[in-house]
């Protein structure tokens, strides 16, 4: 028996772990994201699936790694044949219900295959990943059809073709207006009111959509498409944070040296490693970056007063998470990939309303979780099957009842597939020959690399990852046990879907008793 | 410009390579198939992705590995999101069309979750892994609605509402009627005469299905069900061997010892090798399946008279394979599965009609090739898209036409999941717990098994794999660096399927041009 009738699943777009007040040393308050942590279990050591939105995010719907699921990058559609949290869901009756983003792309070429329309029911479904859409919003893709922002915005006096382009990224100076893409614009406010803007858009149309369910049950995912660039906010968020501290800018001894790794290297020379590489930039865009945190928290507070008026923090999961994070002028980078924590490590917190779980209220487990886990642990809490044959991560709702999950894993691993960037071409590889595989263990962080050396990092005496041990020819040892790690992670991928767990159990060794006399004398 | 216009894809199951004449010692002469090889290009060292019927055959008719397709063994339907032979042929206007066995089974959970019925034309396609159907027999599922067998053979007087089992693998003795299935009986003949046999119908369905094609284009796989068992074969076939030399029966020093790998030594529990590991089964039994192979032999000689005949030898490829091999009493085991070379090594021959290969017939190619390599090599042949980002085999027509291929694979790959197998509750392990994975190079074949030690063998001192180093403390280097190939191999799957390798080159750091405007000052 659980008390849980409802799911909360919140994302935040490249929201980073340090930026978030609960996690430490952040140089910007997150007082309600802080008021999860304090209902629920806050992961230390939780770790997405790739420093991406697409793939990171198809992991987090599918409950499967990259290798597994095979969206590998942005623009890399997830195959129709892969089960979302909505196809689990619909599978026992339910439905999981979209406010925000999902970086979901249609997978055409299977729709045209097997004749389904788009704009179908069926084809609906496959286009949004599973989702039931109150309303889909990726952000930077300006608003369509597919989304009601943009009529919305209208509706308020932003009179545009293309209200996002001319308002909500859009400013203002000495009458003109600019762009918001330019960085050097980010310290003035957006054009519309933050009441207008993408985040409290997103949560009135969540609270709406939540009050008008009652009390039936329901499953949402509300997706925030910030703090994701372009990093233009509303007033008064967007000058909260000017002048004041921005948090360390981490520099590596190996920035851009001839001995860094190969791949490091040639991300230094996108656009964005290009601006953030100048600590100036740097300290222009965080703190709107910081407004933009401090924005989403003030809505996240809205959100958790709404379940409180309304009775519902006590029926309701919520799962908080980022799908990645971002270096804002880290180590000289810009914007996210590759594998260092201020990317991969990512906040994520898990608030259980059954009374089991008061125990571990306000608790931190530093054990390492993966995008993977949001699924099976909502299918836990919703009592449905695991569909463990599919199913890559682990429901973590045992643990957070104070109960003995059994054996944990003792690594998370992450993966990159940077065949669309411009590093790519700088490298010469063929657009199958960019594939990485992170392993990170309590000491060390091991980046297999296909066609490099790889990275290797001691965490234990450098746990911000500045000293690449990737070619130490010391560390040769380490280095071939994680790659071991690496081979039985990749060997162990469930890639058998079409037949499930119980099936084969069923079925093994009956070839008898079908009629199949096998090898009889 | 090619010649080729038809393809003709034959393939036997459970076709031993060492008993084919052209592959030398042979204790059974088959002089059509030989016929073939003189004709083309046979492969020494061919080997398939697994050493079972389901898995292999899906790799063939893909063109992917089975880490890659999924269908990991016999009861493992291949995903609908999968494009076999038929697939890529259909996206370019043309049909592969099927006489014979193919092993698929629908993937009936997604074709119900994208509403395709199974007896649409879709579902028809997806049912039957893309082939349209002149007649598809399995064999040893008694002939159902799904084959015209049955009733053909109950129009010839073989009345019975099952005739297959009754006449087919029946045998007779005294008036009594035996079955088949019990290899005790194997040395008396089919209750069905040689020309109603299954190896003779489908020999004269494709031969009438080709006649009737005129001089229209054509791609058919002929796909016989036999050597494989039930080990019944027609008069005369079934005495030609009795009492003849059927081989060396090989032995292995560790035949069933406690320092044996455990998995072959849990294998030794099957029915099957428990009857094979007997030397007088092996004895009594491989006079029959000579016999078989003798039959299928003298109908290929029909196939290839009836293409002289009608001049389709002139512009029809044709490629002759075996699904895997079998023990046959070799090592004290029967039937297949494992990695021993008497399964996973098969025959493999290619004729190409094109006058540039005529410099190349007759030859041996020593080089691995592999299942995979026949869908490729198809599609080479008829001028169509190669499909490099699901197709993980390589064509064979730029080397058999004498040109230069570039770098060729230095080893070759095969799977195993043995999860619905006996051996696995002896060992005592999981239904995802039973994958395995072998590589063989020129040197040596290692394979790793999950959960238990690796297995290796030095084939410089060892040929026929009778001495297992891979515990031996002095081979440790050799079996880090084959499981290094593992781990390269593994890593390197082909798993971004929903876009193709050109939309990525052409959407590589294209998003400036696209309006997003990332990380510019």
């Amino acid at each position: 028996m659980t008390s849980v009738r409802n799911v909360l699943f919140v994302m935040c777009d490249q929201l980073r772990r340090d930026f978030v007040s609960c996690y430490g040393d952040s140089p910007v308050a997150t007082p309600h994201i802080d008021r999860i942590a304090a209902h629920g279990v806050r992961y230390a050591n939780a770790y997405v699936q790739s420093g991406v939105c697409g793939p990171s995010r198809m992991s987090y719907y599918t409950g499967r790694y990259v290798a597994s699921h095979g969206a590998t990058w942005n623009l890399v559609p997830l195959s129709a044949a892969e089960w979302t949290l909505g196809d689990h869901l619909r599978a026992s009756g339910r439905t999981a219900s979209l406010c925000g983003k999902t970086h979901v792309l249609p997978d055409s070429e299977t729709l045209a295959r097997f004749g389904i329309e788009i704009e179908s029911e069926r084809g609906a479904l496959l286009r949004e990943g599973g989702f039931v859409v109150v309303d889909r919003y990726d952000g930077h893709t300006p608003p369509g059809p597919e989304s009601g922002y943009a009529e919305w915005l209208r509706a308020r006096g932003y009179d545009s073709r293309d209200p996002w382009s001319e308002y909500v990224v859009a400013v203002e100076e000495g009458g003109r207006v600019a762009s918001g893409w330019n960085m050097r614009n980010v310290h003035l406010p957006a054009r519309v009111k933050e009441e207008h803007s993408e985040t409290a858009y997103m949560t009135d149309l969540a609270l709406d959509w939540i009050r008008a369910r009652g009390d039936a049950p329901w499953v949402l995912h509300l997706s925030y498409v910030k703090p994701h660039w372009p990093y233009v906010v509303p007033a008064p968020f967007h000058r909260r944070f000017r002048g004041k501290p921005v948090g360390t800018i981490r520099h590596g001894p190996q920035d851009g040296t001839s001995d860094e790794h190969p791949v490091v290297r040639a991300y230094r020379g996108h656009d964005e490693c290009l601006s953030f590489g100048r600590e100036d930039v740097a300290r222009h865009v965080r703190p709107a970056y910081m407004g933009l945190v401090a924005q989403i928290d003030h809505h996240v507070g809205r959100v958790l007063d709404a379940l409180e008026a309304q009775g519902r923090m006590r029926d309701t999961l919520i799962v908080f998470v980022s799908d990645h994070g971002e270096f804002l002028g880290d180590r000289g980078l810009g914007e996210k990939e590759l594998f260092y924590d201020e990317v991969v490590r990512v906040p994520f917190i898990v608030v259980d309303p059954d009374r089991r779980a008061d125990a571990t209220r306000g608790s931190v487990d530093a054990r390492f979780v993966e995008g993977i886990d949001v699924v099976p642990t909502i299918l836990d809490a919703l009592g449905l099957p695991a569909a463990a044959h599919r199913i890559e991560g682990r429901s973590l709702l045992t643990s957070i009842r104070g109960g003995d999950s059994g054996p944990w894993r003792d690594a998370a691993f992450s993966e990159l597939d940077y065949g669309f960037r411009r590093a790519r071409r700088t490298l010469g590889r063929g657009v199958r020959e960019c594939r990485a595989f992170m392993v990170r263990t309590a000491a060390w962080k091991y980046v297999h690399w296909e066609g490099f050396r790889p990275q290797l990092f001691d965490l234990a005496v450098d746990p911000d990852e500045l000293v690449d041990l990737g070619a130490d020819p010391r560390r040769h040892a380490e280095r071939q046990a994680l790659r071991e790690r690496l081979f039985d992670w990749l060997a162990t991928r469930r890639r058998r879907t079409t037949v499930d767990d119980a099936l084969v159990d069923a079925r093994t060794d009956v070839h008898r008793g079908r009629g199949i006399h096998i090898g009889v004398w």
